[in-house]
């Protein structure tokens, strides 16, 4: 039996408890600065407010200022922020970490710089580790079509651990695999990163289709040709992403890529807020019906475009190579209205 | 303006009169022997049967003994049988085609042989005609998501044509584009064509999480992590098995891969199959339940797996590389209940 404790309380950080517990692991759920009322209530009933569900027995509960005892004798430590938390778990986690305890995180995205590179997060805490950290800390990290609540509810998931040790990741696969949660393991971090991350951008991309059949054949049409195209292309654009950036494309077609941006259709925000602009409102009047959240879905097509274009810039990529994204980007950061650029793509 | 003869005034057939029409070319519309009361209808009314819809003006009818006829003069002929009447095409068509008059087909599948090896419909028309034919009929096809409905309807829409001869692609690719089908060329009729074959296979397997889910959860479920696995474990298995037939697998992770297994879990008897067996029936009861009709996508699984066997034995090729087809296969061939292998995916 191992100890995890798992920092961030949110919907994938709690989620993941389900199959840590089910393997007899001591689990320490701790919630962030933001996660207070989630802490409060889960250790009062056991109840999870925003995941609405029952927290599995035996978990132990703690508020951020109880983070040293949550990690003291920890095997494992989960980073279960989303990416507006990464920051946060730089500044304040980082520095408490324990020595040769590695890192596993839920956390999606990419970090742009001004150059047009583009980081990925296990990467960027690796640099941010204070230095006498350095080296003895991994960072590990999941990607793959897996829902909080249906982690929660046990449905049958695939899932990729990444980082950068055979060793370790083979480790974390024993302790984590279950009968419905099924590990593969893998040392391109950035094949299964960046596939992560661009989910999230291209799953409003097809999401669009949805709303513009709506819009021109109302609600129970049928009209799923422009969806399937969106979905080919997106794929494309994201094998030529992965690739530029240096990872396995094979990984696209396949569970990081295509099954978590199929996931990704099916329900939440992301996909809200692709079937808005295809209805035919612009951002910001879709930003306002999402009270005013702005989602991971769009720092990612922001960063990547940006990127793109200053690569496009140094002439080390053509942006025509990603109609489809930089469309997106035109949609997002400069108000156009979501007029798909169908000949684009042949 | 080109005078284009359709041979099969089936749905896709039928479908494809639209574009074609739309950009001012003859259309002369020819049924098969099983297309008796769809040609009489539409002379009579212009509406066909059993796509309920009106066909587009100006089209001609022809029945199927009026073929020569209808091929005189034709610029291009475009096959528009299932594989069901691939054979009858290669009997009764091949020999009154033209001289140096293209065919683009619409049919998908492949045709499985002794040693394993697997040939597409292009190459095997092309090696059924008739010796004083030879190499002066190049033989096209069109892969991608494209439900003939939506065709017929103007939705927007991503294909890919194949075919060996780039020029001859460019021409068709002229003839048939308009400002909702747009068309991509490739002469890999190989990666192409075992895209649009598998997909049907596959779409069974990512259908079965359908039924799978509301056996399990009842029919408001939420759950799309088992879907999603399936979708991304069906685009690994295609990666290889395009790359092992010698195509370019990068099409998987686009318009003929993806693209076209998505629309394929959307709607039609393919679905319903991998529905049917995801609640848990057999094969058999199944197809009681679907008239008796034996499916495309049964015969590819069929074809498939057993050319997989041949390689297997052979040497060449290990099974366990395709667990969700060999899996399909037990299901479909051996009356196996559909439980999900989930482990062999990792």
């Amino acid at each position: 039996m191992a100890t995890v404790t798992i920092i961030g309380a949110g919907m994938m950080g709690s989620g993941i408890c389900r199959p840590v517990r089910d393997n007899g692991h001591e689990v320490r759920l701790v919630g962030t600065p933001l996660d207070r009322d989630i802490i409060d209530e889960a250790r009062r009933t056991g109840w999870h407010i925003t995941l609405k569900r029952r927290l599995p027995e035996g978990v132990s509960y703690y508020q951020i200022e109880e983070v040293s005892t949550a990690l003291a004798g920890a095997d494992l430590v989960i980073c279960g922020v989303s990416s507006f938390g990464l920051e946060w778990f730089a500044e304040a986690i980082l520095p408490v970490l324990l020595l040769d305890v590695p890192v596993l995180s839920v956390t999606k995205g990419l970090l742009g710089q001004a150059d047009g590179a583009l980081m990925t997060y296990p990467h960027y805490l690796e640099n941010r580790l204070p230095e006498s950290k350095r080296g003895r800390i991994l960072f590990n990290a999941i990607g793959g079509p897996c829902t909080s609540y249906e982690l929660m509810d046990r449905h049958q998931t695939l899932v990729y651990f990444c980082g950068r040790d055979a060793a370790c990741l083979a480790w974390l696969q024993s302790l984590l695999t279950t009968d419905y949660y099924h590990i593969t393991i893998s040392t391109d971090i950035v094949g299964v990163e960046v596939c992560v991350a661009l989910k999230n951008a291209y799953a409003v991309g097809v999401s669009m289709a949805i709303g513009m059949a709506e819009r021109i054949a109302g609600p129970d049409a049928y009209m799923y040709n422009p969806q399937a195209a969106l979905f080919g292309q997106s794929l494309r654009e994201m094998t030529r992403l992965v690739r530029l950036l240096g990872g396995d494309s094979d990984l696209v077609a396949g569970i990081p890529g295509a099954g978590d941006l199929y996931v990704t259709i099916f329900g939440g925000r992301t996909r809200r807020l692709g079937y808005l602009l295809g209805k035919g409102v612009t951002y910001q009047e879709a930003r306002e019906q999402l009270q005013g959240v702005t989602l991971e879905s769009v720092v990612i097509i922001t960063r990547v475009a940006a990127a793109l274009r200053a690569r496009a810039i140094a002439g080390a990529v053509d942006a025509a190579d990603f109609p489809l994204l930089m469309f997106l980007d035109r949609v997002i950061n400069e108000g156009a209205l979501a007029e798909i650029p169908w000949r684009d793509f042949r």
